[in-house]
């Protein structure tokens, strides 16, 4: 079983509200380096596989159609970059991987195979990169980028994607580097080639900035859930992030998965499926039961409203409490599917019930959707369950509240797994890079798919 | 006197060849964090005000119209991402300041503004930028940007500059962040302002993404030496980085520089100017000789081909040897006064000769341009004179060879200039940031010059 922990470079991570929670610690720590040290010593201690770090560029300012509740509540904001973080973070640690989310929307290709041929130079073969996509509302505001329609997006991170592994795998030659005073040579320039390219969204002629690192490609994570977005993923990445909201449809979601990767003419095996959740736990029921209550006590009835409306775009504030769901525009009723389900019956429902829904944190039971909730031993359950019934690889855990939730996940989450065989109790040395930490020893180099292998598609 | 030291994460950065040097460790070390840490920990016990990194995109390819020369004699390639050593060598340290370049081409003001808030945070306030609008021969290659003309890329860059400082001084109110749980508000957002900005070639309207850092805008550094170059410098630099070829021109360059600042309204002496010289050091005379012909022996003369016809744009492969200078495109003949002085009279020169002048490296001895040499005494010595003669604030040192260059003057040269009273012996704690180590203990904050104090001249 394969264990990441998700975070972000904010104040309490994806709980909005969390920071107010009396001992925890993220509200200053999330910009010192101290804070991040000590959570990946603290990680590495429990053997956990990676730390993901997500990110954001903007602020949201749909709701109210104004950035102040994002700010007020703290909803992603203030954010720092997160790939800063890592470097100080590696030099701490030897065997805890890390990965970052990085868009294809924000950095030319160019850039950001340097970026990540660097990162994986300095951690020693640690790093992976979470290929977003990015929803470009906020990117327009900052001044980053046109936005452009969701599925000429993965048309265009396609052609990134085929540039940027060219230039980690194809432009320096194994052996290219010599260090050979007599001759003067570092490196023999026969074996190092220019990168070719004049595809329909970018242009390239230079060879790649950085020599051969351990893993070359970084370990490419990705997380689309679009029918464009699992088609990209399992074309491209390695590890894929889905947020299954059950095991008849988790299931049929990793089974999809890994057939849209075979029929790429990958290794359906070679896709490693991580589940994100929520995690709640306490060292025993009362605790459990403490834990839930804060939970509902300090998440933020209007940053849960502002990220709501940030991720849709729909500004619940534009509507009278009192206009049916009816008049919200239909494309955004998908979002609300979850919403109709439970509150479903009855009468007709309206913008004000849907406001409130969205406010309201879901309450904590060891069968919510999306969540670990319970005692070390409940959750072990629970996690077993998951990787029984829908074949997932692993977890992507979100623990709650940041600071103490991390501590409990590594102190009482992590023995329980380890008692009973699904969790390591130390790292296999053989494994050096974190490719070989989710592949085994010896798989260090990416496996393109079998179209993206012709290297001059785009010409050259 | 301030002392910074100048690196780039390249193997033997500024001296083409001498990763050859049997000891030195830079051709492994560059893409080590440890190599790193220990650097800055050793600056930091020698009390230097800061590490300075330059940096590159792209591989220079004009000589033999090929990357060739450049990838065999390790001509700035390979090179990794500077920015990502920062975080590790700041979690060693406590004081040693740190700064990098980072173009103005390359990447959008929002990002750039984010980037330095964030390095700021993480460093506790001891992060400089040095602004670099870059030559974009090789970028177009990269796809990283169009090539523009010389002048419009300051032009550029001052619309740029006004924006990023925006962000940095105008965005977030002092006493904005109030982490009041009970009213729910981490920040006020009566006290976050968005940038509203639509100039000639950024356009933008987004709030800060980061709320204070301890200096706010990193210390601003540049290096411009073209007339356009020095108004910018004087416009928005507090640190400006001369190559003064003589105590005469020198002195009339650094009166220019203050006198230039006073035209923008700037305070003159809130101006450091530090001029960079290479450092070939020797514990004594014997030992700085054999120091001088490493220097000359392992020095590449294919490198150092290389990385002039880089800069200037020419390549000299391209002429037969025996052709008279007079050949070459006249805009060229500025970067080669230096070997007409040189070598002027008798007879008619030729591209060979100008060849065999660019391949040779210049022979240390005391009184050389650019150059510091000799033991520590005879370089303190030196050192005293530019100080007085010239009236500069300081060097930028560049130590040969790298690993034990940088020993050495931690070693030997600093502790002589202690003993004269030029350099501290401790860190003053008072200073808590890189601005206040340069400007004293409580000036914390950059001052604009007057003009671009008005917030909106581009529009809002």
């Amino acid at each position: 079983m394969y264990l990441n922990v998700l975070t972000q470079c904010i104040p309490a991570p994806l709980f909005e509200g969390m920071w107010r929670h009396p001992e925890d610690q993220s509200a200053l720590g999330y910009r010192s380096l101290d804070y991040w040290v000590n959570m990946a010593q603290q990680l590495e201690s429990a053997c956990i596989d990676a730390l993901f770090f997500a990110d954001i560029h903007g602020v949201y300012d749909v709701y109210q159609d104004s950035p102040a509740p994002s700010i007020q509540h703290s909803v992603q904001v203030p954010a720092i970059d997160p790939v800063l973080v890592i470097p100080a973070a590696a030099a701490a640690t030897r065997n805890l991987g890390f990965a970052v989310s990085y868009s294809t929307s924000y950095h030319a290709p160019y850039q950001c195979a340097r970026l990540f041929s660097s990162l994986d130079h300095l951690t020693g073969g640690r790093i992976g990169w979470n290929i977003v996509t990015s929803d470009l509302r906020l990117a327009v505001g900052t001044g980053l980028a046109e936005q452009c329609p969701h599925d000429e997006r993965y048309d265009r991170a396609d052609e990134y994607l085929d540039l940027v592994v060219r230039l980690w795998e194809d432009s320096w030659e194994a052996g290219a580097v010599r260090h050979d005073a007599a001759s003067d040579t570092f490196a023999d320039p026969a074996r190092v080639h220019r990168v070719d390219h004049a595809g329909r969204w970018y242009r390239m002629s230079a060879p790649h900035q950085c020599e051969p690192s351990p893993q070359r490609t970084p370990v490419l994570y990705q997380a689309g859930s679009s029918d464009r977005g699992l088609t990209f993923a399992a074309r491209h990445a390695e590890l894929v992030f889905v947020a299954l909201s059950g095991f008849r449809q988790g299931r049929e979601r990793v089974e999809d998965l890994r057939d849209r990767a075979r029929r790429q003419g990958r290794d359906p095996e070679g896709l490693r499926i991580l589940q994100g959740m929520c995690l709640i736990l306490g060292e025993d029921a009362a605790q459990a039961r403490a834990r839930a209550e804060e939970y509902e006590r300090f998440s933020s009835r209007g940053g849960l409203t502002a990220k709501w409306c940030g991720w849709t775009g729909l500004d619940l504030a534009s509507y009278p409490a009192e206009a049916p769901l009816s008049d919200l525009p239909a494309g955004q009723m998908r979002s609300v599917t979850d919403f109709l389900r439970q509150a479903g019956a009855g009468r007709e429902l309206t913008v004000g019930d849907l406001r409130e829904h969205v406010a309201t944190p879901r309450r904590p039971n060891p069968h919510a959707r999306l969540m670990l909730f319970g005692t070390p031993e409940q959750v072990a359950d629970r996690m077993e369950m998951w990787l029984e019934r829908t074949k997932i690889d692993g977890f992507n855990l979100m623990p709650c509240p940041p600071t103490l939730g991390t501590r409990d996940l590594c102190e009482l989450l992590v023995p329980e797994l380890q008692r009973r065989g699904l969790a390591r109790k130390s790292y296999d040395t053989a494994e050096r890079t974190l490719r070989e930490r989710y592949f085994g020893s010896g798989v260090t180099r990416y496996v393109r798919a079998a179209e993206n292998n012709g290297g001059n598609r785009h010409g050259g």
